[in-house]
């Protein structure tokens, strides 16, 4: 396996396609959203990203089998122009992997021809508030002027840390069109009501309708199954830890 | 050295092999039922893995002389089936090791022809009970069928953390037929106990018959082992950081 | 995209070139001495340098446009000597990416025809002063002669850390003639009479005279933008890190 | 520059020589024993081990000019049998650096006819002892049962770790003989006795003598220059981390 590996299930020819992405952040706004898009739109998955610098572990499914940790890539067929939509539940460990996990995203973007990326995070405010409105960073003065029309407020000063950010960044460096939207929320809690507001921009911007019913729902469920595997990995990696004591040390050493 | 370096010993040409997997991890359950094994089907060496991922120390023997750490591989002739074991006082150090370390494991278990692969480790729940349970995760609902049948419990959720889970998630994307067992444990003590209930449920799969009578006093020296390697090696590299206090410095700079 | 990039914008004819480096450290003494002589010389880009090993992020400029983190060099037009100024918002995250920052820019140094190099930085006292004296560290006799004559205090004893340091180490490994200045300076506040101090000693140097007005308002503003980039992205991390729970715990297993 | 770069100066042909190592460690036990051997032999340095995984910093010496961290190899010539020595003010920062350091050393140990190699340490009990003993460890029987007549103490257990470990270990694989000889020592001091007990053993070994009346002397001088660019790097790391806080921040992310 090298460093990031894809694998490419299917080779849809994609029209005009739009990329959507939503890995952990703040508030799991982006997962919630980007998750509940794909379940609202039935996505078909057509690619795989494993990569060494996600967590070495398998996560145990409802049947017993198990699925080694990736990012993965669904497409689905709109009128004029198709979606891909990008989840995960995991962003790279380290600095470094972050930049080259980026990298391979983008590569499989434009081999599918993806020419806008919106990536969805969340910006903590430490407030909860009725209404989370949605903030915006682009990598160009004309998607921003397109996003302001749908009620995106940019605001200069900040950064975008990860994946959300550095798809924007290594993207305006290909001249791919890429924008970051992103939720209000209080930056503590896993927020459904900041990942709708997002929803209702996006869906907007893409011409689309979805239904919000289970978004809350869902939060929920995630929320659960996180809480699960990082129960049972954390024993597990304090075990490996304690009983393999001199290993235990060595990293330390590394400090 | 490249960063993982297998040494060949031996090229047998094996029957069927399935391998078991035994490294540290959870109450020491996964190593010791592999070791015990082992001792008991006194198996013969054909493979040894170093890398640049494991500690960087050797360990002092009995006599004197010393052993650069590292993972070793045996094999049993059995009618039938031979069994293939892999054994080793260490993971690998960094998660992407852990991935790295796993493939060239494969790499090894596809030399020599190993078409199932079983790998132990603990699940651990903070109780200590009279008989533990064991549980499994695996590649596809063939082999969990199969394994119901000896009794092995499968309830979906959670996630493997380390080699024990890696060998699955990489061993599914190669193609190769892999389960984990886990024996149920407390988690914080070293467990002969559920190294036993491992080895009950896998000698029955693999149709063969072992003595336990050794399994607890092993447990008890490898505890003691483990101690007194760690206890020199934890001075060393303290001290290492102290004297070269700039150097020392520069690690938590990377923090 | 490579461990380090370089993107090179423009290829000017550089007329007997010196470089000046000025990275965040001790005070933002070096980086505020050379970011106030970019301004006040009007320096013109005409590289980028990106690296893996740069935060993984990108900063939000006022019009809501994102720029991905990098180091920037400038150069500046003089009678007999150009000037070439590296400045950026940070150094490499690991130590051995700091040795490949560096390489790179003596590449880049060199591509371009640079003969000496001046580092700038601070040297923390503990102390605040009133006139702030100016330390040296060269990478021969004769520079440490020439300096002298400018004020330059050297006393041996000590050692300079990152990019301040490496430039010397490792452009003496490739003879090219380079020395370190160092503001006398407290250490835990940003300084601009510090970097004012370098300043006045660097332009007689260089033989050019610059404006020292807009330097302590400069200061205000550099602090008040990387609170503001620090602020959100910290919000970001720490999220990234709990809701991603496993992921969290996975880089605690390799401490 | 490569990961690890080694640069030689002179290319003697030495006769029959042995190896020499002491680089910082428990008691800086090693690093004292081979600066003090050096010292009175006066060795003459014939290569210069340098790479990116040591600190990345310099050194400011008397004179002002700086010197880039790295490791030395000098060699002594002998009746008979030829010395070389190698020495350093650090190892590698990260596990997996110091395997491929250690490679590298023995690659040019290998290139200049080095057989054999004795590798210094101290061995840490927490007493303070009148008369230190001194521990060994060796890669083969014969070389213990050689070593056993100097007065050398062989007893299993225990574990080596860094450089003076690895070099036996990786040593071991090349079939390369090699001998790590400890000091005994409290472990939290930097302690000249165990160095002279150490040097004691050594020459007889070697059939050379040395005078060891500025052993002393000699540590206290390494102790306080090590403090001093203890003290610059630190307070110069600290505020790299903390005007660049993003960048600080991000380190422990990775956590």
């Amino acid at each position: 396996m090298d460093e990031v590996t894809v694998k490419i299930i299917e080779r849809p020819e994609l029209n005009n396609p739009v990329m959507v992405e939503g890995l952990p952040g703040i508030g799991l706004v982006g997962k919630l959203a980007a998750d509940h898009l794909l379940d609202e739109l039935k996505g078909k998955k057509f690619a795989e990203l494993y990569s060494v610098f996600l967590p070495p572990q398998v996560v145990i499914q409802e049947d017993g089998t198990v699925k080694l940790v990736n990012n993965e890539f669904y497409y689905v067929r709109r009128n004029g122009t198709d979606i891909v939509i990008l989840t995960g539940d995991f962003q790279g460990i380290t600095p470094d992997s972050q930049y080259k996990i980026s990298e391979s995203t983008l590569d499989v973007a434009q081999q599918f021809n993806v020419k806008t990326i919106y990536t969805l995070g969340g910006l903590g405010t430490g407030n909860i508030v009725k209404k989370p409105k949605v903030y915006g960073a682009a990598t160009s003065k004309e998607i921003i002027k397109k996003l302001k029309e749908y009620g995106v407020i940019f605001k200069g000063g900040g950064g975008i840390f990860g994946a959300s950010g550095l798809l924007l960044g290594l993207g305006q460096l290909r001249g791919i069109e890429c924008a970051c939207l992103m939720g209000e929320t209080h930056g503590q809690i896993i927020d459904a009501k900041a990942a709708e507001a997002l929803l209702e921009v996006l869906t907007k911007i893409l011409g689309i309708e979805i239904d919000m019913k289970k978004l809350e729902e869902k939060a929920k469920m995630t929320e659960r199954e996180m809480n699960e595997i990082s129960k049972m990995i954390t024993s597990q990696r304090e075990a490996l830890e304690r009983e393999q004591r001199i290993s235990d040390d060595i990293p330390s050493y590394i400090r």
